[in-house]
């Protein structure tokens, strides 16, 4: 199946003809071992020229997908795949609410992930090198020489209404009828999520969650006096729905949070039919379901997965997003729109925290109704993509045997299941003495279940150095398995 | 008692003029109906032109201060101050905590705000043509230039190092040795506020507050679950401290929150002993002060006030204050700095909404340092204290006889004492008709013990169109008094 060559520009072609590869050998149309297309027939195939089939090849042969032998061309590495098996499903015969505890290590994981000098495996967040800084700052300078009263004043909630009618704009283009009205700009996707709890529910309640769940949320649901119920989920596809519904048969949950696309740490995807059943079944006990969508746009597939909020027929799905992870995470813009709740989610945001920052606000709207978001966004996947597949491949080539990792379809982290002899603590303490950033797995629960999993940020470039020190961390796993 | 003229900016000497002669009318040097010192003299004894003099005495003319008599000079307005009451204190004789229960109002005051086409009397928001947009803006875009990946990144709680330092500088020249690792940066004070409250007390926990109230406050504490027990304060010298006593002794207080410098609405500045006494007495029964410094940079008198924290032996206060008032509203750069609590206020800030807005932190860290801050706040008290006393002059003639008015030391809100027959709301809302924003008096109390009082925003430089509509506001008021 040839794909559209859609521009002219050289990277762009150089990425189609890596994914159409990728694609190929996802599918099994391509096995370990076996010959790749020849560089003039896939030449042909493609509408590209030899050089760039080369390139791209050279580029696959680099990350370790590929293998060139002298005089017969480039092989599908044998070891590709066949090693790398993704993490297990964890069931838990009961579950049980829990009071989040965690120490001091929560503030640990962001202290060291602004030391410089710290490998940046550690916090979930992407390089400024991949950001479109020059475009951004032009666009921000413009905003304050042509606005200057605008970004001093305050915009006060619901926000500024240019940047709530693109946001709306973007639900309209995954279908969703949403008006600039029914949302709220916050101090980022956290801000959003603090709102959406503080609205639904309260001290005490109960708060379904999937498991792993992204430790700052935990935290959050510590820090309200809520208790976290972590629900069973598959590492590919998510929450597992009948122990949702097991759960929901024996206690009293108030509402359910979790991340359907890309989760944080283990990049599950929830499959649309899923969504569909999961937003069915909350809405039958007349549950809220928060969505947190921060990876959404971060897919690596040809197709922009859904929200749970299209699926949602009763305006009960509060959903989340910002653009901390695929724009500018200083800029802090997030958002939440929350149907039946709005009126008091509004209430939350101008009694906790009031006005949001103008000159964001001003800058992103502009920058989203300029194209220059989506055309950003198209190279940002493609680098991801890219960044992930590489750590997948050298981790499975250098960690310890029975290691396994999870195969993300989006966003830029991976979720590495060590052998079970090795403490994820461990490996943090030993690591972070070298000068390696990662986060324990231990923190990704309130029941301390994933002892021997380690999450790896890949948001970066890779880098000699990070290479290095990648290499680094497999020395030290392995000298702990021993 | 002859002043310094410090510059030699010809408006800067005009402004010292008429504040030398403002000071003699209120120390009572100078009493209504009595003559000014000529043209001459005043030039002699403050060593400023004549022309210079007559400007300045115009213009004291021009808000009714003086009268010009042909042939003989200028004569304090003979109407001056007698006709001016200050609000009387209100003295319940006992206090019970309180639900906060608003309806809709809440949002309506910050959506007419939003209204250019309303007259800004309303909100309490500075006018941005006070602000030094030209100078903040121009380090802005200079600091997105000089410090692009660091303007997109996070800077993750407390905030920016660089800023903090200089917030540690203002409290240094204050006498206070805080320390930049003490303070942490917010959303305005409104997040301040929020996590100081989340912090010291939960749901169901009763806060002491002054009263009057700034009804976001109020609001804040309704929204976390908490009760608000309002303590009686004089409209001069703040919380009534035998009252609070009474009340210390009677209920479990958990938390006080006040405004010791220039209490929005009333403009009640605490005497420093005061201060001194009241945190005393709350830190011998170990009880936590949460205090708002937002207007204290705002004095009109020759030094700033102290802060409460000033006179904590105990570690006690949490300080919270921002620029919103005084530099930049929707720049959202509030701060706190907690004492002991500040690795509790850490982790609510870090859960709650993580990192503020990077932009902000540098550009005004930089605004700070270059020393740019402080000239612009000696302007800005001059411009308030003349706005102010000029709303202030215009109310006593125009308003109905019984008529109180505040005589606020600093800040830019006047708090105005209607005849008791006349129904805040009423004015409300016949003046909203007429398209002229005030805030209703009732919003400043959960007892809603205020219904014949209004808050009057002076945050702006008077024009005819704004003096227009506070005689048309005063004519709807002497028509609900008949």
């Amino acid at each position: 199946m040839p794909i559209a060559v859609k521009t002219d520009q050289e990277h762009f072609k150089y990425d189609q003809v890596s994914s159409y590869i990728m694609q190929l050998i996802d599918k099994g149309n391509l096995k370990p071992g076996e010959r790749a297309p020849s560089l003039r027939k896939l030449s042909s195939t493609l509408k590209v020229s030899i050089s760039t089939i080369n390139q791209a090849y050279l580029s696959l042969e680099d990350k370790g997908v590929l293998t060139a032998r002298p005089q017969s061309g480039f092989y599908i590495n044998a070891e590709l795949n066949q090693a790398i098996e993704t993490p297990k499903p964890i069931i838990t015969a009961c579950c049980q609410p829990r009071k989040v505890r965690f120490g001091q290590l929560f503030e640990e994981i962001f202290t060291i992930s602004n030391n410089p000098r710290v490998a940046p495996f550690a916090a979930a967040r992407p390089s400024m090198d991949l950001m479109p800084d020059k475009a951004l700052i032009r666009e921000t300078r413009g905003i304050l020489s042509r606005q200057p009263a605008a970004c001093m004043d305050y915009c006060f909630p619901p926000g500024h209404q240019k940047l709530r009618a693109q946001i709306a704009l973007r639900y309209a283009n995954m279908g969703l009828s949403i008006s600039a009205d029914e949302i709220i700009i916050t101090n980022g996707a956290t801000e959003a999520m603090t709102l959406a709890l503080q609205t639904v529910a309260k001290r005490g309640d109960i708060i379904a969650v999937e498991s792993p769940t992204y430790f700052s949320v935990l935290r959050l649901i510590e820090k309200l006096g809520m208790l976290a119920l972590e629900i069973d989920s598959h590492p590919k596809t998510g929450v597992d729905i009948e122990s949702l519904e097991y759960a929901l048969d024996t206690m009293d949950i108030k509402a359910m949070l979790l991340v359907p696309n890309f989760n944080n740490p283990n990049g599950s995807l929830m499959p649309e039919k899923n969504k569909d059943q999961l937003v069915e079944l909350l809405n039958s006990q007349e549950i809220p379901l928060i969505e947190d969508d921060v990876y959404g746009d971060l897919y690596f597939g040809s197709e922009r997965p859904g929200i749970a909020k299209y699926y949602d027929t009763e305006d009960r799905v509060l959903s989340c997003a910002s653009f901390s992870k695929t724009l500018a995470p200083g800029y802090r813009m997030g958002w939440i729109t929350g149907g039946r709740y709005h009126e008091k989610l509004l209430e939350w945001k101008q009694a906790t925290s009031s006005a949001s920052a103008s000159i964001q606000q001003l800058a992103v709207a502009e920058f989203l109704r300029s194209g220059q978001y989506d055309r950003h966004l198209s190279r940002l996947r493609k680098a991801f993509r890219e960044q992930v597949e590489k750590a997948r491949f050298m981790i499975s080539r250098l960690f310890p045997e029975g290691t396994r990792i999870s195969d993300p379809q989006g966003g830029f982290v991976l979720w590495v299941e060590l052998p079970r002899n090795i403490n994820c603590y461990d490996v943090y303490t030993d690591a972070l003495e070298h000068n390696i950033g990662i986060t324990p797995g231990m923190l990704f629960s309130a029941t301390r279940k994933f002892k021997n999993y380690i999450r790896i940020n890949c948001g970066f470039p890779w880098t000699d150095e990070t290479e290095k020190a990648l290499e680094q961390l497999a020395t030290l796993i392995n000298e702990l398995n021993k």
